[in-house]
């Protein structure tokens, strides 16, 4: 976990990738929440996250190997992809 | 809040209509969660729900009137109407 | 009809607004189709539409009034929206 | 193709795969097309399908082999899978 390179707009909080998002409404929010679990299907990596209308929190660990890894980046990274900020 | 009839399978915990439901795998569980979306966005009031893999957790509430509505308990219905315990 | 104005984009074929859409992929497209969806149901106005792939093709036309209507155009003004060209 | 297996529910119609299907609502009929995206997406295999309101009509083909492949049956499969015909 020292090599992790946490992505911009990503903080490391309780030894897990976290970031938290607002969208203009609940539909924008969601949208971007789906658009997230096609990513993380095909990563085979999914988030822990919530939603509280317009506010989408994730984050993200592999609970397998307990700690933050690179297939965690990469999630973390789609992420920011999908957000525009690739 | 003390009229609130809280429909099968919810409690109320903290204040806020409370479930936990568990699917088969992720695409299931985010699948449901569109569904709910829908109902959500038809009633205009929205759920504060998280998701880990096959795992969601709805808490319903009022948050402009601090406490479980009528709203609460009509989301919380069409909740158990789409996991087919109408 | 012969008052509605056909938003940027869009043409009139068959009576109907119609507009062809491309995306990066798949899951690109179907998130898009997501949020057209909410809107959809918030307008209560449903497009007919379809989806192969990366391409989504949209027709919108009140079956109801036999013609485009002002409903019609508020929803593909909201798809115009989504993409971003509000 | 001669060895393909038609799943029950499916018809062969121009060299595709199809099968017309009827919910009880646009909210329902989309969160099917959901459940299905994620089945797309782990298949790799995408459907040719259309939604109007309630109604959806899929299609299924292999363009890249010109016909119906093993895959377009396990995505049929799939499809019936989330219908609860497995």
């Amino acid at each position: 976990m020292s090599d992790v390179v946490v992505p911009p707009g990503w903080e490391v909080v309780d030894g897990r990738l976290h970031r938290d998002l607002e969208f203009p409404d609940f539909a924008d929010a969601f949208a971007f929440m789906t658009r997230v679990a096609f990513a993380a299907e095909k990563l085979d990596h999914h988030p822990d996250w919530s939603n509280s209308w317009n506010r989408v929190t994730i984050d993200i660990v592999s609970h397998a190997a307990g700690g933050i890894t690179d297939r965690c980046v990469a999630l973390a990274a789609e992420v920011n992809a999908i957000l525009g900020e690739r």
